[in-house]
């Protein structure tokens, strides 16, 4: 049999595997947590990491661009074709907060590979998945021939995405022109199972708040007091009990205005996912599903808004018991947006059904943390077609759609940049993204090398039919 | 003027004042805090220092008595009339939980005297409110030139009151027999104000629990999973929006079960105090009442059961946010019992309703602290009477009557012994019985001793008129 440029690709991978699993193991050693000021100085030290391991893979320009918060990496390796059209990658180094204590077999800073697993925090979310480009356009160059890609290739890579990404909207429109695409290639969702290689075509927005209740100005005591005046830790129960109605539809006023509900297309397309909820029970650590009336599981998680606790407290949570009213209490909301929802109009709705629902003798404050808007992808858009032809080489098997539950800055480069996003994600369910003992497979970590070796020449190419 | 026994008894008590204070002072250094076991040692020390200062104090006996928990304290002062009646103190010598970080202005274990006021954790509940009997004793034998109580007193000081008393009732019921009395003082509760005696004539009971939900196994993605599982945070903010209906009584099926209502004489005694709900919302640090509909204030806080939450506590809590749906929550709730509620029914209906308000996909496990039963003493009862017109002799002025909404197990040595409860407290409102910068008046602690003084004279005589 002739070599084929397929081929060529999988030797390419197979030989420089080893080095790619080396560079990425030391990266996932420094523990970019944005969200513990801590670990401030291993965020840069990450930002610093990368933007010397891509001069290293090649492209001519690679910066750490400074924000109010974490640093962000920009590289950039025009094409020799000045027509070719320019796409932009975009992926985060920072990562959850992690510790043994959390339940990890390991130290989650130290990565270790059981079987074909390799375990870490940010080993999915999201290193691997922005990692995996790096040697996706060596392979590239290696089975065209060419010294540089086959597009303007541009990569932007977040050092504030798991803190809600509060100054990537204004770093984006500050560099606009340099960050000017015709798509995006987002690096930070997943697809459907091992077995089934899926693209996804919109995440969920995001809008986070902390509320906390003060009631007596000191614990008081139980006895003396209690029946008498509010209680802020039954308060703040009363408050979240009231997120939602009894059909687990979120109840704040205004909270589903203007959002964009399932096309029937849509729902042909997620019912051709092979679904068992047992497994997916699994996944989720959970035994028993729970949600809006009249939704699949599947809608739940991607097409539908929710309303979370992220973590609530108040009065003594030691041992024994102490018979107060407390003082105070407080609860951190986490909201999932769709289409159509837009994050200013849902702070101004919580706030406004928050005010309104605490009682006499009882101050609150709100405060809202970053936010990330909804962002979905047109299904008929002839980049998300190149995107699914890549990934079909890759992977030799039909290519499904799925959406991400989970939330990203894609919708504000989709907006700044007025350019379609695509996502590539190779990461599984079981992957346990914010999780103890996150992994992510390596078979998997190599097709998203490969998707992404053939991905800039399928788009540079055009619609057309598959390679 | 000739000098009257009271006038001697006055300058009995300014002459040993100093002593008083200084040996009270050294009590209240040792942190007994029985809910926390790093300080067993510490309660155990407590009771050793009190059982010697009873010895020093003149009783013949004083014995540390064990329990499975922290040791009660026993003494006995047989009078030399064996036909006198025989009455039986009770206090408690160990103390709620105390830190500096909680917010005191000095050490909750250094005692200080700021103005008139002792401050240190158990100056007022219990340590302060025991001690006043040691003075107490004394001077009413300097007064009336007896060696021995004109009654045969004896004093149990238990140490696990702020736990709950779990080994309490067990306690007295193996040690009934020397125990036994005619009447039984409790020195464990307050009084209206600073220029209000009273004597109060009920306490409430009390019941814990702590119930914790398990939802996944761990904590999982919100993004991934929110909207599609059970969130245990979200389940038990529920549980406990649910503990109270519309009009802010308690909806657990059968909680009012048997409860003795207010009677038409009590409302009236009630109505003899002169409340200010300005000033009762100062003491109770807040700056409004809630409560269940159709009660007063004082009806609410006195003569009506309550569930309140002392803790809860579920997910991410630190700075920041994590955009997690928790693997578990918990929550510590209390009851507060009036007469003719039991404990253990009490303990069966909250049990029933929790287990029926549990989604599937959530697991529940619900466990009881030591219970305390309520207690109410009969109005026209004789003994009451020979109290408030000791009461009336020390402070010189019309004695009220209240009710206490705090606990003690006041009702088991009612009812193990068959003898009437009399409560004689000195302890006012603001005072922050189990909160920072607990303190004791010292004028009123004074008057306790006084009262002390006095009582076992008029309970030896029997009804009759005021001195």
């Amino acid at each position: 049999m002739s070599e084929t440029p397929d081929s060529v690709v999988r030797t390419y991978i197979e030989n420089h595997r080893a080095a790619f699993l080396d560079d990425l193991v030391e990266w996932l050693r420094i523990p970019s947590v944005s969200a513990q000021p801590e670990h401030a100085t291993d965020v840069r030290r990450s930002a610093d990491w990368l933007a010397a391991k891509l001069k290293e893979t090649g492209f001519p320009t690679a910066e750490v661009w400074e924000t109010p918060g974490a640093p962000t990496v920009f590289a950039e390796w025009p094409s020799a074709n000045a027509d070719a059209p320019t796409v932009l990658v975009y992926g985060h180094h920072d990562v959850q907060p992690a510790a043994l204590a959390d339940g990890w077999d390991s130290e989650p800073f130290e990565p270790v590979i059981r079987g074909n697993r390799l375990h870490a925090r940010g080993a999915a979310d999201d290193k691997g998945q922005v990692f995996f480009h790096t040697l996706g356009v060596r392979a590239h160059l290696a089975a065209t021939g060419r010294t540089t890609p086959a597009v303007h290739l541009k990569m932007l890579i977040e050092g504030e995405e798991e803190s809600g990404s509060p100054h990537f909207r204004a770093l984006v429109e500050e560099h606009a022109e340099r960050l000017a695409a015709d798509a995006v290639v987002v690096s930070d969702t997943g697809m459907w199972a091992e077995d089934t290689p899926t693209v996804c075509t919109g995440m969920r927005g995001l809008a986070e708040c902390e509320i906390h209740l003060h009631g007596p100005d000191q614990d008081i005591h139980s006895g003396s007091f209690g029946g008498a005046v509010p209680n802020p830790a039954t308060e703040i129960a009363r408050l979240v009990a009231a997120l939602h109605d009894e059909h687990a539809r979120v109840a704040i006023p205004g909270f589903y205005d203007g959002i964009a509900e399932l096309t029937d297309r849509e729902r042909e397309l997620l019912a051709e996912l092979p679904f068992d909820e047992e497994r997916w029970l699994r996944t989720a650590r959970s035994t028993a599903t729970h949600g809006e009336a009249g939704h699949t599981t599947l809608e739940r998680v991607w097409a539908r808004p929710t309303a979370e606790v992220n973590g609530i407290g108040g009065g003594y949570q030691g041992a024994g018991s102490k018979t107060i009213i407390p003082s105070s209490a407080m609860v951190k909301l986490s909201f999932r947006l769709v289409a159509g929802q837009d994050p200013e109009h849902i702070r101004k709705a919580v706030t406004a059904w928050a005010a309104e629902r605490i009682p006499a003798g009882v101050r609150h404050e709100i405060t809202f943390s970053g936010s990330t808007r909804p962002c979905l992808t047109p299904l008929d858009h002839p980049a998300l077609r190149s995107l699914v032809r890549a990934m079909g080489r890759a992977f030799q098997q039909p290519v499904r759609h799925t959406r991400e539950g989970g939330s990203g800055p894609a919708a504000d480069l989709q907006e700044v940049l007025d350019a379609p996003v695509l996502f590539l994600g190779i990461s599984v369910p079981s992957d346990g993204w914010h999780a103890p003992n996150e992994k992510v497979e390596l078979d998997l970590l190599l097709k998203g090398v490969e998707t992404s070796a053939y991905l800039w020449g399928e788009l540079a190419r055009g619609p057309g039919e598959a390679h």
